[in-house]
């Protein structure tokens, strides 16, 4: 409608955003360029389906956030969700809102972070839509496969199962604190910056638990560790205790909160580490290590599910508080 | 990252959304609700995707424009493409961006224009995202099905082919113009305001056409007749003579378009009517009109594929002139 919205030429700028990423996979039966895309889905799998949006000024600054990071990001979360199925990721489809004033150097730097994240997660670019728009955005949606009885959910959860997560927790709240504060673009990020920036999305620890199946139940880390678990628990209908002296925390993160009033808060409430949360019967435990040393992941028992509603946090002193409600908000 | 953009609350919203909606088909194995939807693809079928976006201010303006039929125009677009493919529409995920000042009875209009779409497609809404943004959007992603041997697609024209288009062109441009004129909600639309509103996708009539293997090449209408024959063409490596007198037209279409110097120009070149156009050989004519009225559309004969590239415009007088390479522009 707004002809000053739109993009100088739209099949110029597709041309030169596949241009960046690799042909797509041999299932990929119509590529893009055609009405729809086509694929061949595997036989006797479910197809795992999700959508996330990155939005400038919402998600990132155009100007203090490396572009390249950009488009892994706008991967990584989705490539989160199915892995927190424990999916194997295959085909996305793109849609890009785009002002006026974007630069074509600004979208490949965008176009090359998201294609080594495709190259690397294995998955084909094979549909997409360009608009114009006031703000920048990245709308991905990611189709994955499992097998029916592999499928990680976050209903199956049973009192007495050991609580799991992977990695370490706050360090990308702490990075986007850092960034937001940021006026120019960082020559380098730090390492906290990078987990904001550059999640790592657990694709295989979340495919080799569903492999092994030794989950009960699992969920990636967007919302903040203690607003995700409270969504695994809910689903189960159960609650948890977390011992707080067990919490995985990075070396730049213990750094960072040195002297901080509340210095777990990032750790708990923080959100956007996409790690995965999940739990599995005691009995598991050695297989669950096996299976975090396959994926080459850290994974840390972090706490017990108990048939008592609620997150109930257990320090050091084995003082017992209840988790408060709010989560982070990153939308 | 801007509390100010992100809607009240997130779950609250998804749950009101969702309650507009039949519950998700019988192959939904994990409906929304989980880190991602899973839905059984049917054995022996291709699974077709596309995304397409609705951006305020671009697309639409939020004074003027229905809400319902909002809801209704960003299903049925993505309808089309599926349509232009003949496959079977089945599940959808949605991503909206909603600024803070969207009211929820103007969401739950919008939804409802959605949901009563979905019904009449057999589509499932089974996934999605909200995040806050500057502008409202939907971007809605759609996932059919086809048998690969039946899949229409833009490549299949050959010289002597009949050029045949669904309905009447022309219709969704005018009624644009008209919406962008008003300044205040239409207590009615206007017939050609409906057409841009709330375009018919010709679903019945894609799948019918691939069903009955009649159709060698098809394309839907949404940057203008001639632009997206071009793109048909091209994909072919033929081209096409176009006899402008038989160009199907409405009679509001022919009321508004009484005196103006191009009359043809919004038919020709207006986009967003979202018709089908398609070719076939000539002795497939009978069983195309067969198909038709099965599908219940109307379906028009325009011309014919040629060798020779470009598209020609033969008028009543026999003249012949190349179409212009302006397609309409509406994103």
């Amino acid at each position: 409608m707004t002809e000053a919205a739109a993009p100088p030429d739209e099949f110029a700028l597709i041309a030169r955003w596949l241009s960046h990423f690799d042909a797509p996979d041999t299932a990929t039966m119509i590529p893009p360029g055609d009405d729809a895309a086509a694929v061949r889905p595997t036989p006797g799998h479910l197809l795992l389906a999700t959508t996330d949006a990155l939005v400038e000024d919402v998600h990132f600054r155009r100007k203090t956030w490396p572009a390249a990071a950009l488009g892994h990001r706008a991967l990584a979360v989705n490539l989160s969700d199915l892995a927190a199925m424990g999916a194997r990721p295959r085909w996305a489809l793109l849609a890009l809102g785009l002002p006026g004033d974007v630069g074509t150097d600004w979208l490949d730097r965008v176009a090359t972070g998201m294609a080594k994240g495709c190259r690397e997660a294995g998955v084909s670019l094979v549909g997409g839509n360009v608009t114009g728009a006031a703000q920048v955005s990245f709308t991905l949606t990611l189709l994955g496969e499992a097998r029916p009885d592999r499928v990680l959910r976050r209903s199956g959860a049973r009192p007495g199962d050991v609580v799991f997560v992977s990695g370490t927790l706050g360090d990308a709240a702490l990075g986007l604190e850092s960034l937001k504060a940021r006026r120019a673009m960082p020559r380098k990020l730090t390492d906290l910056e990078r987990r904001h920036c550059r999640p790592t999305a657990r694709v295989r620890l979340g495919c080799a638990l569903a492999e092994a199946r030794v989950a009960s139940a699992a969920i990636d880390v967007s919302d903040g560790f203690i607003a995700d678990l409270r969504h695994l628990l809910d689903a189960s209908r159960v609650g948890a205790e977390i011992r707080l002296p067990d919490l995985p925390l990075s070396p730049a993160y213990r750094r960072a909160t040195l002297g901080r009033e509340d210095p777990l808060g990032p750790a708990l409430y923080g959100g956007e580490d996409y790690e995965l949360v999940f739990t599995a019967p005691q009995k598991r435990a050695a297989k669950i290590a096996e299976v975090a040393r396959g994926a080459r992941t850290a994974v840390r028992a972090v706490g017990r599910v108990i048939g008592e509603a609620g997150v109930h946090l257990v320090g050091a002193d084995g003082r017992r508080v209840l988790a408060r409600e709010a989560g982070f908000k990153h939308r």
